[in-house]
C-alpha cells in the first residue's frame, strides 16, 4: 500500500470562545497551532506519538481524541471497515486546559486529516457537525474549522456557523496563567437561572460587538467586550481576573474577557495601536500580584482555520 | 416675532423594537410616518392639534408629550426662559399603543423640531439621550432618530447606538390588531429571571441576526429571528401569536416576531421574493381564527430616521 496516500497533514489554529458577551455561541481562530500527522492503516492498531504542550497527558491508543474523530469520519463516510487503524504524530503549542480551545484540534485535526485522506468526501459544514457532536458544543471547533470569528446557533441539535473576518484589525494578547481549568468545574459555577436584565446586557453587547467588528467600528468596541452571564461566576476560579481585566484596559486595551473557560485571560487591542507588549507586561504583572504565574502569548485573528499542510519531514 | 423663524415640521417613522432575540437593544424604523408641526412661542400658551391615529386620546396642554419633550430640549440648551410655550400640530398615521413606537415619534418629533429651530445646537447622539430619558429605554428612540436598523447598549445609565442599514433587502408585514396592549402591561407577564439556556438561545440568535443583515446573508435568516426571553411570556396576551407567526412563515416569511411590546406582529420577507401580499393575508386570517380582527400594513425598513421638513401647507 502506498503510505503517501494514506497520509496528511493538518495544522489547527487554538481558538477563544465567549469573547465576553458571546457566550456559547461565539469564537475566534488565533494564530497559535497544534499540527496533526496522520496515516490511516488497514491493521487495527492505533499509535500516537505527540510532542509538544501536553504531552504527558494526551492518551495514546483508541481512547485518543484525534483517533475517535478520525473513527468517527470513517463512519460517517462508510470506510470504517477498510481503515481500522492510525498513527496519529501530534506537535502541539496550545496550552491545554486553558481555554484555547486544544481538545478542539485534536478533533477538527482527526476530522480534516481523515477527510483529506479519503478524498474531501465532507464539505466543512459537514465536518463541522461532526466536530460539534465530538465536542458537545461548537464554540471552538466552528473558529478551528472556518478560522476568524463565528457566531453559532445550535437549532434543534443541529448547527448553523457563520464566520467572518472582522474589518477592526485586532491583536490579541492572552495571558496564560500556570494553573489548568476544566471545563466541567467551570461549567458546574454557573447558574442555571439569570437575571433578565443579565440577559439583556449580553445581548446588547454580543450584538453591539458583532456590528463593531463586521462594519470595521473600533470606536464602539470598549462597551462590547464586557459579560454578565458567566465571568461573575467564574471570577472565583482564576484569582485576580477582574483585576488583570483592568490591568488591561488601563494599558490600553479595547476589552478583555476569559478565553473560553479559562484559565486564561484575552485582551483585545489593534494592531495599529502597538499596544500589545504594555498590556502582556500589565497582565502577567497583575496576575503576579494575585500569587498566580503567568505568561503571555501576542497573537492575530487566524483567517483561514485548519488547513492541510504539505509533507512535513521529521 | 417672525413665526417662520419659530417654527419647524418634522417627520418621524414608526419602530418595531426587539426583532425577536434583539430584547430591549434592537430596534428598526418603518416607513409609517408621524408629522409633527411646532411652533415656539414666547407666551406660556400650550396649544396642541391633532388628526389621524389616536386623536381623541393625546393629552392637549402641558401634558402633552411632544411638548414634555419640546419643554426638555429648551431646558438643555438653556432656551426654557425665552419660549415658554408651543402650538403643536400632528398628523399621525402610526397606530398608538401597537408597539410600533408611536410614543417615540412624539418625543423625538419635539426634540428634532424644537432642536432645528433653534439652530440645531444637540447632534442625533445628544437626542437620542434625552429621548431615552423621556422614553425610559433606547429600544424605539433610537430607530426613530437614526433610521435603519439600530443597536443600543446602556452603560451607567447613558446610550449607545450603533445604526445600519441591512444589505439584505427586507419588506414587513406587519399585522396591527384592534386591540391595544400597554407596554407596561406587556412587561409586567415577564420574568425577573430567565434560564440561562434561554438568554444564549436568543444571544446566539441576536447575534446571528445582526451578522446576517450586515452581510447581507438572507440564507442565515431563517434560525435568526426567533426568540427565548420575553414572547413566550407575551403569547397570552396576544391570541394566536404563535399561530400566526407559524402562517407567516408557511407563506415564506423568513421570520417573525412581535413587535416591541405589542399588539402587533411583524414578519419579515425580502422585497425580491414579492411575498407580502401573500404573507399579510395568511396572517390576518389567522388572527381572525383566534377572533382578533386586524389589518395589514406592508412596509420597507425607513433608511432616513427623522427628517425635517419643508413647510408643509395646511
Amino acid at each position: 500500500m502506498d503510505n503517501k496516500k494514506n497520509r496528511a497533514v493538518v495544522r489547527v489554529p487554538g481558538t477563544s470562545a465567549n469573547c465576553g458577551p458571546g457566550f456559547d455561541c461565539l469564537g475566534l481562530a488565533t494564530t497559535i497551532y497544534n499540527y496533526l500527522d496522520l496515516t490511516l492503516l488497514r491493521s487495527s492498531k492505533v499509535i500516537v506519538e505527540s510532542s509538544g504542550e501536553g504531552t504527558e497527558n494526551i492518551p495514546r491508543g483508541r481512547k485518543n481524541l484525534a483517533w475517535q474523530a478520525v473513527r468517527r469520519l470513517l463512519q460517517e463516510v462508510g470506510r470504517a471497515d477498510e481503515f481500522k487503524g492510525a498513527i496519529i504524530r501530534t506537535d502541539n503549542h496550545v496550552p491545554i486546559a486553558r481555554g484555547l480551545g486544544s481538545s478542539s484540534t485534536a478533533i477538527v485535526g482527526g476530522l480534516t486529516a481523515a477527510n483529506e485522506i479519503l478524498g474531501s468526501p465532507l464539505d466543512k459544514h459537514e465536518l463541522l457537525k461532526l466536530a460539534t457532536e465530538l465536542e458537545g458544543h461548537p464554540d471552538n471547533v466552528a473558529p478551528a474549522i472556518f478560522g476568524g470569528f463565528t457566531v453559532s446557533v445550535m437549532d434543534k441539535g443541529a448547527v448553523q456557523t457563520f464566520s467572518f473576518l472582522p474589518r477592526v484589525k485586532l491583536k490579541l494578547v492572552v495571558a496564560v496563567p500556570e494553573f489548568e481549568l476544566s471545563t466541567r468545574l467551570a461549567r458546574k459555577v454557573l447558574p442555571k437561572n439569570v437575571a433578565m436584565r443579565d440577559a439583556i446586557f449580553n445581548i446588547s453587547r454580543a450584538s453591539m460587538l458583532i456590528a463593531a467588528l463586521v462594519e470595521g467600528r473600533e470606536d464602539l468596541l470598549p462597551l462590547a467586550f464586557d459579560d454578565a452571564l458567566h465571568q461573575p461566576y467564574r471570577k472565583k476560579l482564576v484569582p485576580g481576573m477582574s483585576e488583570v481585566f483592568t490591568a488591561a484596559k488601563e494599558a490600553g486595551a479595547l476589552g478583555a474577557a476569559i478565553s473560553g473557560a479559562g484559565s486564561c485571560l484575552i485582551a483585545f487591542t489593534t494592531i495599529k495601536s502597538k499596544l500589545e507588549d504594555k498590556i502582556a507586561a500589565a497582565m502577567v504583572e497583575e496576575f503576579k500580584l494575585h500569587d498566580v504565574k503567568s505568561k503571555a502569548l501576542i497573537l492575530d485573528v487566524d483567517k483561514r482555520g485548519a488547513q492541510i499542510m504539505r509533507r512535513i519531514s521529521k
